[in-house]
């Protein structure tokens, strides 16, 4: 009943802003990354491996990957840059069962696009409030969390969010200025677990806040694969 | 492909605000039933009767139901007062195909618990103001309406809402206090297709609203039976 | 991480084929119930209790409810005789959060009906095999489960099944005679989880196989609550 | 209300089998293509354009695809001939709007795979039987059509069948082998809708079926574009 096993997680992320711009920097002093890594770690079982876009071969390799139970993902500015072969071998992790958590701008990532088909468009906007409001209560990802979680500073995604019908809608965003959002929304693609989660500009401390750290902590785990193959499935002949 | 036949639809309402309350009756001065009436007839397919709950058999028999394609539902003060007969009645003409459409309050009435089994519970608060967002631009209830549609005065519903899992969530609400609710969703239960639209307070004419009028008027199209059988179904032994 | 705290299951049996039918008690010398608690407390932290039908109370209590975290039913010949009470206090145990597996002929139960609000007919014929496809790999009851387990003797049941649309199908039934059925399904109504599960016709010893045992350990476990109210949730003004 | 404008139909078929092999030549002399336009042109208001991998541009062309409203896909052995154009002008088109509707070997095309983000692999056997049994009695693809359909010659495909979770399961098949499948399958993506249906194995006339046709039939009506933009939706900044 107990899970022995420790829980690998790679973080990857793009690792831009926090780089070139001293406003972000201000907010994440070391990468929104080692943001991520400092809460996951304060779990027993979570051990966190942190790659970022300049890293030879864009920070993934089939062996990270094998090696990695939940993936973690946050891009912005630098979506483009990230190759066809580094997709293919996220996508190929995913169906094999890997998890993957895909954080704020990161909806727009070509991984995404390729898991899920569509374009992943929104509409956005700087500087807005956001409340976290909780639709599904009885969701693994939701334990803990209240009802409604406020978030003072972040940057409005509004729908229509050109999404696949989610297998779940957990979390709905509520913006001061009048738009709403399907803000957290689960996928299962192949044999691996998709949590979408809007929260997460990088000009204000979001990752900070406990309760985002706890919806991400929850994901986390119901991500993790109960089973993995070496490769994604292949049409099989029956005799 | 043309469907020439009428499309008979019944309008319940419970009619007691309007003739209670004076302020009521200046927003619907001859009840909501008429005035959805009103724009449904304009249809030229659509044939409309309204029945209120102080009618003999309250207003529902089983011969009017046969006779019903759609079965609107308003009602608010008095949901208690509907006998368990009408309830059964209604049930049993859904689970045979006829569509029924739960306007506001009636997200509360004895036949939406009855077909749904939650509690249908919500929070809710008098005098805000609503955003109505479609995030389901393909689905026939959203055909004609706009991304976003203003409602000036409304009375806030919000989550959680103890409803099952919607099959479609059409439009979700944003509330100028800070709430968002799932304002638009269908169920299926048996034959019968069942939408719930949260739009409708009592004490601003919403329904008088051209794009609430075009919501619902799809929505009536949206649940006409394609089949309709005489009972519900049976248990069948094969042989 | 690990929990700690007994896994509470209570079996309700209507034990009513087992004390009539010298040939039903053959299969179940001791109730169907005690051939679920046999193998359910092999689990080191699940503790059982079991009731049934003719014991006062028809054995459900509100106390017992209130230390149960997941109740599972079989019903059959007597349903009909299950009070409204009965019906009552484990409808409102679920909304609350109790966990929920209905077995077998329990779909026509009516605390079923009442929770899903459907007929739950289905077709039915005697003395038939099946196979029990697993169409859904990734979801917690399917875990260690084989792609299909074979049932050598089991009561056919078919499709059409008027259930609302589950939230997730893990479990389709081939039948030699030519039918299919959803097997196995969930749904969650207020904070309770339901598991459907089709297999366990009384007249051959289906929950003596172990597969059958993995399905209906690993449901225990999905459906235990995460989190459980005293009540049902109520309407709620905000200020 | 009623529709007057023609439906649009293109045919798609990889148009192999049918030149190469005698003994599928005199399962359908014309092409599968032209098996399809014969039943959807008696459809009054149905015009059908029918192109082959071998043509131009391998059919497919961006002025074809704005004038299309359906695209039926059959292709099976030379799926690997597409090019990365072709599959990305359908794949635009479908998120524009276009309907999309995949048969039998086409689950495995590249523009399903581009759409659904999954394998689609599956399980198969040559020279089965199949019962295709309807479990969704309200859509409109099942309209018309009988609760069970006895298909005398088929190709098994079985589970497990790698696709994300459908909008709808409407129809799963029995084979007489003992597999079962999710044999007709809705998904929208973006603002156009997709029906995947598994008969139609090219070795036995399947198309020529009156049920199989009313299905498709259906399913062409049923993928009908309300609203078709002119390309895929971008996001937007709101000011």
């Amino acid at each position: 009943m107990c899970e022995h096993k420790p829980l690998r997680v790679t973080v990857w992320n793009e690792f831009f802003h926090e780089q070139e711009l001293p406003e972000i920097r201000a907010v994440y002093p070391n990468g929104i990354h080692e943001c991520l890594r400092g809460f996951l770690e304060k779990e027993q079982d979570v051990a966190v491996t942190c790659v970022t876009l300049d890293m030879p071969h864009q920070g993934i390799t089939e062996e990270l990957l094998r090696n990695t139970d939940v993936l973690i993902w946050w891009s912005h500015a630098r979506q483009d840059d990230v190759t066809d072969e580094t997709v293919r071998l996220v996508k190929e992790a995913v169906l094999s069962g890997m998890g993957l958590i895909a954080l704020h701008s990161a909806h727009y990532s070509k991984i995404m696009q390729a898991l899920l088909g569509t374009t992943m468009t929104l509409h956005w906007k700087h500087g807005d409030r956001e409340k976290l409001w909780c639709v599904n209560p009885t969701h693994p990802i939701a334990r803990g969390v209240p009802a409604c979680v406020d978030i003072p500073e972040e940057e409005m995604y509004g729908e229509a969010f050109d999404i696949p019908k989610p297998d779940d809608i957990i979390f709905i965003g509520w913006f001061a200025s009048g738009y709403v959002f399907r803000s957290g929304v689960t996928f299962t693609r192949g044999l691996g677990r998709i949590f979408y989660f809007q929260p997460g500009h990088e000009e204000a401390p979001v990752y900070e806040h406990p309760h985002i750290q706890r919806i991400i902590t929850n994901a986390v785990r119901w991500a993790r694969p109960a089973c993995r193959r070496e490769a994604p499935p292949q049409n099989v002949e029956e005799k």
